[in-house]
């Protein structure tokens, strides 16, 4: 990691206390789950395992993710009303206690999600995305502050065709990213920044590359513009893949050699890490894939100063929610989900031996 | 270093070559002789220490440099005169020999100077610059290429004011050093990027690092636009300092620390070396800054995947030229010569101890 | 007014009927009234003549305004109460009716206010600003639309300086109007982008010219990138005056020449209007200033195919307001405010002879 | 056209004799003979109609051009040597007189083509181009002004496809527009931007008129960056086409109503004139074009503030050129040459009522 040792101006407030927890996020491999399902987010998740999208539900998945204890504790980033709202109920050892709570207790650190999900960008074809969420976004970020929130995650999503990411949905996205990152800096908070390049579509490896790299590109470019502290700041980067409707299938080891030049090109070494995150991609893929990233890194052990770690939703949350949904079983359902967390933290050594649906050797 | 094995589209012939001479150019610390003078820049050099600027004396001076023989061997680049039309004349085994086989002879990469200086931005205030030399660029460089040459350098210059670096000359500059740099790899030659930000004027040393970040965030955002090969490219940058009219002194902390920020919020770890210039600074000073440069990267050792090199002209040949000049005597100023060399070699590894104008210890 | 019989690809739906309000923004002199002051403004105008800031205060003075009739009739913008609370009170004619239908009633073009006002940027040395109103505008707009608005308005500002605005500030208010001014011809709304340059501050008319070039031109080039409609907004322009610190003072003519050259060299032609913006000067400076950029344009007049209108704010309602406060007396408040329409419709037509607070003959 | 009574800072010398040439090259719909073809173009010229690319062909041709004397007496862009080297031989008026006199003499304003040539930039696919000349450029332009030329052109290009002008291209090229603008303003010389599309290719007109935008956006944008006076410049434009493999025809209404639009949303009014340019149409579409460009600005008279004129190469040679090739009789030749001369000055006002190769009635 970067000396801090030289102090740029205008000086940040509060950046000691920022970087600490930046490097926190990132160290020993432990990952950050994405447990920020918007409540359109969950909705399908539930569904897609038989469960209803009640309040209850909702507070009851996230209550035993959060209480369920093991050696491999991650930091969360959450959705409002996990934060703000729900209570635990199922432990004894918390039982009433907001989760909030529950979180900051187990030495967790709290993050929230603070933007307000993607909108179509007017007369683009194929239609490319902004995303909302600038509006009182200082206030709100201080408020979660206060509730002992210590860092954000905003996200911004990229169309791969032979013509798009456009110049306009480059240049949007990247202004929105920096004037997020800005804000929850001045608030307390570590941006964790997360322009994701959609895997679906027709479109080579190369290709993907490609566009993560004029997307990335010009968003470190108008973090700087912004005065954004990138030693205060975590990306969450998808991973170069062929798109989804392409025929193709990469080898990890190719999805790992490109995703690692990719994120070489246009990533500055002060950044203190970067975490993949698996949206698209099923938990066998994404643990495989990542897993790769870091075997190669590891090999070419200079090859970056960064740490790489993870932010999974799905190939953390999703064959737990199976077996809660199938058994009701609280026990087992954390020891799945917790399995789950070893496999990351294997792969994010590029140790990863086993395969996602069976335990690993 | 990062990885190659991903290969970007459109793919570059020749790729695996530049790669190599990128490596080899910031290797070991043995650093690259700036030996490029224009023949109105030589003049300026061979006129303090009472030379004639004749042919003879710039063919002499270089022959002289050229056949030191010693163990810090230094990468050089040179000026057109010298790898077209001069002959070694000095030493017996190389008598009669171009200078140009002699280079290669003794196993120094030879690279040469194509930019054609830098000139006036029309209605700048203060006045800011621009550089020729791009005209006939892919042929020149071929034919560089042909006669044995493997890397090239261009300089662009950077007024540092409070509104300046403009937003004119940053774009400016960028997109010549891109068009200069992918120009160079089609024809085979390794570009090294230099892209100096003055240190004339008064001016604080963060002003001098915002000044050289937007200049340089630019310039490898366009870099890349231009689909230049970041790990077929060296940067040739200059050290954070405040400015020569400011009154002000920075330690050579101070100057490493604001020097290893700038670049690690600006250079992407895929480019394999960056080499310091230590223009318009004094022999004393350049080596002591870059020396703190290195012992802090070694200290945070993780630091940067970069190599950190240097590519010094003034501080490798100032006090040897004097030698040359006062005695006339070729052993006593090739040991001045190759004397900086090494102390130049010491400070690469932040482990220079002596004081220039006295053998270090 | 440019031809529309090219019908750019992706087509805009209501392309027509937005270019038609667009028109009659600008059609006659008629000028377009800035009663769109927030809460916070309209209580700093309300207490400076001595009047409390209550809901009856605030919807007495809009009713009184949009009642007054007169030949001047200008189109308006509101503020939202206006538009979806308040009802009339003072005619006998529309006495209880929604101040939305009595607008529409009288053949005013309704227009609505839809940022949320300016923010600070982080980290900017001066402060620069930002604007809000981004998050849910496509909603609110449509719902705008329903209700019988057709055009919007949104406000950028911009701080002069020697270093400012700098590129931060223009690249982002530029990407905020951009995706207002889309989104608002997606819901069917005129929009009016109002890149507001401020007046304040120690510097010279040239100073505050080249400031303004920089800010439209990058404007504009941004709005094309959004897809914007050119045929289908307004500009609302600041006047190129010198700061009101800087112990200066331009004549009519000058500020004429400078504002004239000014959005000659960056409103492309396409744009059917620009009209001219009050904010910072007093009733009889933007009267005048007013009428010596139409005179001039009148002279050489091809100078520009956009129409040259006003939408004046404090200039239409200051008088007004002072009457009314004194003597509460409706009739001969009216009188004053439909004065001051006729003067800026004289001034419109670079016929204003008279001087403000006289009666011009 | 525009008043310029306001002079931006800093202050361009000459500016008044620059718009005086400026406002002289597209008065009186006169046009600018483009007679400027590199020694290569030439040749391509000379053997289509089965001459030899001979000094004296090349000379005796550009003498029966310059010394045709008509009522429809254009400006005229030269290649060097015409301007440089060439004696008229022809006319017993002008015997022996060098061209460049023999031009002075008539009252037509000289101008010279000062780019190089277009090369390919690297790594493009498909293959873009960028242009070379600005090495020594103000030296240039300055030796032609010494020798009476009082205006210059340079000409990009642009390459379009479904993901082309690529913003490499469109930058680049803007780069290289605006620096060679204003250094020929410095130098004295009205600039003629020539930023041709390409009519190549398989796309439709409306990808055309966005693929025209994108270019034309970002190179005033660039011009203004470079601080370019709009007043002592001339835009050459291309015209708005189907691509020439598309399988589409455009009518002349579709052509002129693309056209205007595309220049209304791109040139702001300051730029005192555009010229189109046919290169790639037949003579016969060039003009039927033309002629409904100006048709419908005539009929929206306050279209555009630019004066709308030409500046033809084949469309004025290439008839007389066959006819010179097929007879050798040079006052046929010219009559031919000077037909085409009013059938432009026609079309130039809307008003071309004939057909080419066919007397116009």
């Amino acid at each position: 990691m970067i000396s801090q040792s030289f102090t740029p101006s205008p000086t940040l407030k509060n950046a000691d206390t920022l970087h600490a927890v930046a490097k926190a996020l990132v160290a020993d491999c432990k990952g950050v789950l994405a447990a920020d399902e918007s409540t359109g987010s969950i909705k399908k998740r539930l569904e897609s395992v038989g469960k209803e999208n009640s309040d209850d539900n909702r507070r009851e998945w996230r209550d035993l993710m959060f209480t369920a204890e093991g050696p491999w504790k991650n930091s969360a980033i959450t959705f409002e009303e996990t934060l703000m709202k729900h209570n635990a109920q199922l432990s004894t050892r918390f039982k009433g206690t907001p989760l909030r709570d529950v979180i900051k207790k187990r030495g967790i650190i709290p993050g929230i999600k603070t933007d307000k999900g993607t909108n179509p960008l007017p007369r683009t074809e194929p239609e490319e995305t902004t995303t909302e969420g600038l509006d009182g976004l200082l206030e709100r970020s201080q408020d979660y502050y206060n509730a002992g929130v210590r860092f954000a995650k905003f996200r911004t999503t990229y169309v791969v065709t032979a013509s798009t990411p456009s110049q306009l949905a480059i240049e949007n996205n990247a202004e929105i990213q920096a004037r997020y990152a800005s804000t929850s800096q001045a608030a307390g908070l570590v941006p964790i920044v997360e322009p994701e390049v959609l895997c679906n579509g027709d479109f080579t490896i190369e290709r993907s590359a490609e566009a993560h790299i004029a997307a990335y590109t010009h968003l470190f470019r108008t973090l700087t513009l912004h005065k954004v502290d990138f030693s205060d700041m975590i990306l969450k980067a998808s991973m170069v893949v062929p798109g989804d409707k392409s025929g193709k299938v990469a080898t990890p080891e190719q999805v790992g050699a490109a995703t690692l030049h990719m994120l070489s090109k246009t990533v500055p070494p002060l950044v203190p890490g970067i975490v993949s995150l698996s949206s698209g991609l099923s938990e066998k893929d994404a643990l495989a894939y990542f897993n790769a990233i870091n075997k190669l890194a590891k090999r070419d052990h200079s090859s970056a100063s960064w740490k790489l770690s993870f932010s999974f939703g799905r190939a953390l949350q999703g064959e737990a929610m199976k077996v809660w949904a199938e058994t009701g079983d609280v026990k087992k359902t954390q020891e799945t989900f917790l399995l789950r967390a070893k496999w990351c933290w294997e792969a994010a050594q590029g140790e990863y031996k086993g395969e996602a649906g069976e335990p690993s050797r």
